[in-house]
């Protein structure tokens, strides 16, 4: 279930066919959702509520074929391996991977696993690959780091487009967001003839200030309970198929806060607040490769900036939405010491949005 | 008449005695408001309808104490000099002025002659100043560059603590906020212990987007009719006495950006949005003179990363609060080619707000 | 005279005819020198011994026509006006001005004014223009600000290719450069088909590390006597009709940063060392203006990195090239207060390089 | 031996006791060394030639106590894991490991396991630790992943104070710089009561542009052969006790690039030239910890920038004599596919240095 599901609906933009980052032609999505074991947390036994979630950019081969893309922080809590190379280059070279925050390494490094699989004879790996985490240690042994790069190879296997799931899936399993269970969520809006697609891994935000549509829930609603419960991070990929150089990507990726923002998201002290876009406008672009050079210019298409502020609007919009759908899918869950965290269940949100309905 | 004359309250922090960026002990503001002329534009005659605001940072001579700073830009289509110097050293070393867009550079010159104008016998001037600017050209005659040297001094030395002048004053005279009437607006907040000033200069905004405490406003709105209502701007300073390094600083500045999305603004693509935030925490910080070495080292206090998200929260509602203020203080106005802009009745909007009260 | 006359040879690459930033195709320069008075300081009557340079970027109105642009500050003790706009656009949207640190805004006010002199009827500026500066207090009378808005425009007016006047002249009349007289110089380099020019306002460096192709010459010299002669900066505008993104202009512009080290700078505390780089090799790029929307999509052509080292290298001995030259091309002044900063003999200077000569 | 074994001696400042990275008070260094197989390669067999290099930043845990911190990348085609969090917050909160560019991930998670081996009973990880790398696929089956998380705890276990071994140790065992066996070097400098000390693991840079002490001495010497022999990297750690704040830490890190330059880099474009400094004095600054909140307020001790030029020239020579230092040290090794990198000889390079001795 969804927020539309609840004829919740986040701003005035039109969604793409699943109201998901695979709106954006090519994109894939991928879990890998671990759930094992209850009662007292014993490290490295469990139990375990974590994952990982893959982007795959575009159809062919993330390593062979990079995009152009960009970064903001609205705070950097948090990790997002591949920045020195994102932002000097403006090229994401690798699929995308989300997880927690012990784990980031396992699943980078089996990316260049997964290069190497890919490789020609003869040809060697060089990757720099992205992956992004946030804390679920509330819910899952995340000490125990119980992703493996199996986990990883499985995710990147399953990518496909069309729906996504959310919620506990993937990276997101463990999540929690403003007091309640979060995760994966995702969104979409088609403007001017492109389409923009946000996925979240929604972990961040308290509960008194979680706002849907403008109206602050969280303060009508008993406190968590939670220990730390700003102490998340959220990150947010969007995608989209307009013609962005890097610079123009890094500018929508700011526009992801601005959504966090509207529902009550302030990039909190201990929260890890990134935002990756990317644009498969241009494709084609050439490899970061040592043995491979290509023509010495090529042509790509670029996005007038006078005609940006839609796709701004799009990833505020998709944002909100993203997060909201996060917290609609999640369920309640029970996980490590037995803490259970709830599920912000859809219809009693409504409610509040609109009581007299 | 400013929001809460009109029992209009953003968020749920306490302001300071005067509810403004000059409840931070020791921080000044003056304007210098020009307005002159009616009817058609001609270029150099006018009609004029700008000025120039001063921020001193101090109680002080801000050409001789520098403070810690930190900027951020939501959307960099605007001016803020001075920018390499605050971001190499983490320091403010003068006022902060602002003004039109045409007017940056005789406001910046005129800061170096006053600081000449300081220096005793025998030193030189070494400064770099900020000068920030948002574009009043649909009002005023911009292209006629009519703010002087004199009007700056005028400002600097007006300047004062207590209440601040808010709406069509000094660099907010001709400006236009989500297609009303802006300009100056202020606000502040205290936590623990700390002040939180904010001062914008408010020009920035589409009308279908204006949202006041998560309430659209502006769609039920008629249209502003006006020529790209959104070209405009947002300048904020924010001011506080918690010792924050210049990277905290930065940290707040940035949350400046959540407050504008929250009243509506995207920081669409010709707005210039950037954000200053000093500290007084810390004072005497060795200036950048060329002529007087102090000790090799020295001592400061740092506020805890853990403690700073109340600080966080009180930017993001002071810069609501601070540009509602400017709406609801700037009153209609008509300026170059007869154009009108109205003012936000503080009344009408309450009601709007309210809708049963 | 310059340092090949002496056959002083920077590096291996081959310079353009003029060995100059105009041999970029449509770059121009001006200059205005400003030499009067004689002893002493008398702040606002002189002695003046300062100027302004401004550099065209293409044969066009830069103000009509932008071009890719990136920055990169090796130390930023220095003002370069516009920033905000560069770094968020990538672009370049006005001449380049290089004047004296209290002349900065007088600069940048006067492109505004002519700017607004060369618009159509009925529309209005929106220019927010790059100003550079270097101190030149030591022989100058800068606390008086000499320059005025006529000799920018005379400066602007003046601007033309071919052959660039170096030493002390415009914007680095009073310029001081390890110890000895500075100001301008500029070189260029040829690869692959791509002009790369450099021009450099040199203002920085002390005496002992001198270093010319690897030799310190400075250490074998006696002590320039000279207050604070570290206390200078280098502004380097790099041009190329190579197609760079602005993210490959802003890593051209830190090559420059190489140069400076090569030559025995090291971005020292005092100093203001900016680098700006601009390429030609995408023309007809949209304006930043309010009102003249073009097509949505544009085509640019983009140099591939795998192609980019060699103009990395020729920024790196254009940098070192140009500060020899303007070294060698600045002769003996005496300034205010009876200063005299020695010229430094190319004729001295190419012995002290092959003794054995 | 090292470069000053052959009396080649860069610059004019005054090494430490060691002349090491290690001379900053509490700075350890550990390395493991893994050299396994000859002859062809076969991916995930051998041949070996890798490692990893702990630098432990002081006596106490990484992990609980961080330090100021700064980052500065000349060319970002490399990866330095914990990039957001120390851009954030400017602190440096684990060890330091340097390896292969296919095994960052497996050393960043064997650091959390390190991490949480070392909590006391109940606490929970919090953690993004700072793994960089340089790519040594040449000499070393790189594809293969050989590096594991015991070798990690390895070298962890085994840093300590003293002299640092270099050359093909560590993450530097199978690096080649400039054309030559290159590897691990560390230099220091002593200035103003202040040590700053350097390692870099060097693995960048073409034979024909080798520089030492400004004499160019790769034109003189017979081509590498090597393919793509520019295709490398260098990390450079800059360790200091003069009490610096974050943003003092970056510019020290920045100059880092130029003595990079003055041995012949220029931040090739297939080279991840990236620099980390930090400072031990200011120490028990509050750690990143969700459950360990500490007072509000805290006190630092600054070093004013007036005092900083110092540092900057002994950050520059410092990094000269690392490089110099790694191809001394590193012996002619053969690797994967019997390729064979010629050591730099001493002897060799000290008469090329000084033909008449």
């Amino acid at each position: 279930m969804r927020a539309r599901d609840f004829a919740i609906v986040v701003g005035t933009g039109t969604p793409g066919p699943h109201n998901a980052i695979t709106d954006v032609p090519g994109v894939r999505v991928g879990h890998t959702t671990l759930v094992a074991g209850t009662g007292p947390r014993v490290v490295g036994r469990g139990p375990v509520r974590t994952g990982v979630t893959v982007i795959l950019p575009h159809e062919g081969s993330a390593f062979d074929e990079p995009l152009y893309a960009g970064v903001h922080w609205l705070n950097g809590n948090g990790e997002m391996t591949g920045m020195p190379f994102l932002q000097e280059f403006g090229l994401l070279a690798s699929p995308v991977g989300l997880t927690n925050t012990g784990s980031v390494g396992v699943v980078r490094d089996a990316f260049v696993e997964i290069e190497v699989g890919s490789l020609a004879r003869g040809r060697q790996a060089w990757s720099l690959p992205v992956v992004a985490e946030t804390w679920d240690g509330l819910l899952n042994d995340i000490d125990g780091q119980h992703v493996t790069a199996a986990h990883v190879k499985e995710a990147y296997q399953s990518a496909s487009g069309g729906p996504v799931a959310e919620g506990a899936v993937g990276g997101g399993t463990g999540m929690i967001c403003h007091g309640f269970k979060g995760g994966i969520g995702t969104a979409s809006r088609v403007v001017d003839g492109y389409t923009v697609g946000m996925l979240v891994q929604a972990n961040h935000g308290r509960r008194d200030r979680l706002t849907v549509n403008g109206v602050n829930v969280g303060r009508s609603l008993p406190a968590s309970g939670l220990a730390n419960e700003e102490a998340g991070s959220i990150i947010g990929i969007v995608a989209t198929d307009a013609p962005l150089l890097p610079h123009q990507c890094r500018r929508l990726a700011q526009r992801a806060a601005l959504g966090v923002a509207r529902t009550g998201g302030a990039g909190e002290n201990s929260s890890g607040d990134g935002f990756l876009c990317f644009s498969t406008g241009n494709r084609n672009l050439p490899a970061n490769a040592l043995d491979a050079r290509g023509p010495r210019t090529f042509q790509v298409t670029v996005l007038a900036d006078d005609y940006i502020d839609p796709l701004f609007y799009a990833v505020v919009e998709a944002t909100e939405e993203a997060i909201v759908n996060a917290l609609v899918a999640a369920e309640t869950m029970t996980g490590a010491d037995d803490l259970t965290v709830p599920g912000l269940d859809g219809a009693s949100l409504a409610k509040m949005l609109n009581p007299g309905a």
